[in-house]
């Protein structure tokens, strides 16, 4: 029995929303259904922000109504508040993602709220979601849970605390998230195991960036650990623009070789998810796409699941 | 009590061997006193190949005797042959690296011989050692352990096989080297949990390429696996002149970072250690070096593992 991990794509909403050159939607379309066609089945499509604020997102509806049409596809949204929620709602988008920071000084920076009070906002979107009886489902994203660049150590039973009361508060699925790059193998390792024993069987997802090099490590450390969702990003995509080579998210593609070379089934086809930078390329010329694997190629030792099974 | 983890820089052989300018001794010379100073207590400082067919290491001598004044540096140099051996003791070299491909075709290949002539190699090297009464410590790297770009697969049974042969020859220790990035963390863990089990107490280390993005996920699951001593270049140094882009060693600096951050004890300053780059940038303008904490820096969660204890 060939065992599964689950890959969801990021660009599209953690990878653009950092990007100044607004991509037309049709060239996020022909993304979706190339990604879609490389075998992903689960993307975060966009962001229901106010479109003034995040121009490059606003054709959020556009994009989440192509992505629906696609058979078996994941699709979610963040959502930032109330009002994202309801725009999700009224789309009818299987899943949303909230998300809020541990790290009091982040989530005020980010938020200007306590970390206190985004746990009784996403309260409200969860009882918003049940009551409007559209069976959406709601996941928490826990940013800055493996450290903060305004308080750097960030408390791991602070994290675990905060953990319980989003899955107590109606979670249907948490996402612990290296927002800044700080997270280590070690830490990432102790808290997944610590989370996934809490509130077994509530999916566990990481959300990871690869800032500091660690990036599949730290993967490594929290599938030892148990966890078997992870986010990613074509190419990496979600660089900060204002910290030139610092590379975003992990890379999608090179996850997606990680798990399986390890004969874990990602439902990928490795070379058909590297021919989608093209698309990504052609759009945004001056953006730097990162990874390994797009640039050396698949090993000769490489045997995809999917024809093994 | 906290953990060491002992890091060896292999970028004045394995780095500089396959780049064509040639790095003059003194700026060599820098290189070594720098990462010295950084706190780096191992590094293979050349190799003795025939100077004619490596000018770049025709020097082996001049830098093997100034590494070997600076206190508490474990120097080790790689031998090619009995020739090289004998270059070695000569000087009195503390410690020699022999090598030897796992994968018959990638031997053949190499050296003209099949693996089991070159265990013979090694067992003449390591009798004539012995009889040299110099005390010399002789390793033997094990290339190709993981995957081979001739032969593909490479059967791990062969590896631990081959493992217990050169352990059973008088080796004083064995590099498990991935020789062409091609390795995976489930396959890593396996094979040295499996080749430390065999072998204790011989120090058995890891030699990793990161040319597919996996170097310090691999470099993870072989420490789960209890290995201690890993092999790695300042700033990727090593990339095949061939394929541009291809990443060679894993960074020194990214695997100090790794470690530390953990909380274990490397040794090693990254602050300092991040500026040696600059002596080799000088010296070699084309060559591209690697490595995120050297862009991102270090984060503000990061706690030297040094000043803690």
């Amino acid at each position: 029995m060939t065992e599964t991990v689950r890959l969801r794509e990021v660009g599209m909403r953690d990878g653009l929303q950092s990007i100044a050159t607004v991509v037309p939607t049709e060239v996020k379309l022909a993304w979706l259904d190339a990604e879609y066609a490389a075998g992903v089945r689960e993307i975060e499509v966009s962001s229901f922000v106010p479109p003034k604020l995040l121009p490059q997102l606003a054709d959020a509806e556009a994009v989440v109504r192509h992505a629906m049409t696609l058979p078996g596809l994941k699709v979610s949204a963040l959502i930032p508040n109330s009002r994202g929620a309801e725009r999700g709602l009224a789309l009818g988008v299987p899943e949303m993602n909230f998300v809020l920071s541990v790290s009091e000084g982040h989530n005020l920076s980010n938020v200007r709220r306590t970390t206190e009070e985004s746990i009784e906002d996403f309260r409200r979107v969860v009882r918003l979601c049940r009551d409007s009886g559209k069976n959406a489902r709601i996941n928490c994203g826990l940013a800055t849970s493996f450290g903060c660049t305004i308080e750097g150590d960030v408390d791991e039973d602070r994290v675990r605390r905060i953990a319980g009361e989003v899955a107590e508060a109606g979670a249907d699925g948490i996402i612990l998230a290296d927002t800044v790059g700080y997270g280590q193998p070690a830490a990432i390792e102790r808290v997944f195991r610590k989370v996934i024993a809490d509130l077994a069987p509530l999916p566990i997802a990481a959300h990871f960036h690869d800032t500091r090099g660690l990036g599949l490590a730290n993967v490594l450390a929290a599938f030892n650990a148990g966890c078997r969702e992870f986010d990613a990003s074509l190419g990496g995509l979600g660089g900060c623009p204002y910290a030139p080579g610092a590379t975003g998210n992990i890379v999608m593609e090179d996850t997606a070789f990680l798990f399986e070379s390890m004969g874990l089934d990602t439902g990928i086809d490795i070379d058909a998810l590297v021919e989608v930078r093209r698309i990504i390329a052609r759009a945004l010329p001056e953006v730097t796409l990162y990874g390994a694997i797009a640039k050396a190629g698949l090993p000769r030792n490489f045997h995809p699941v999917a024809e093994a099974a």
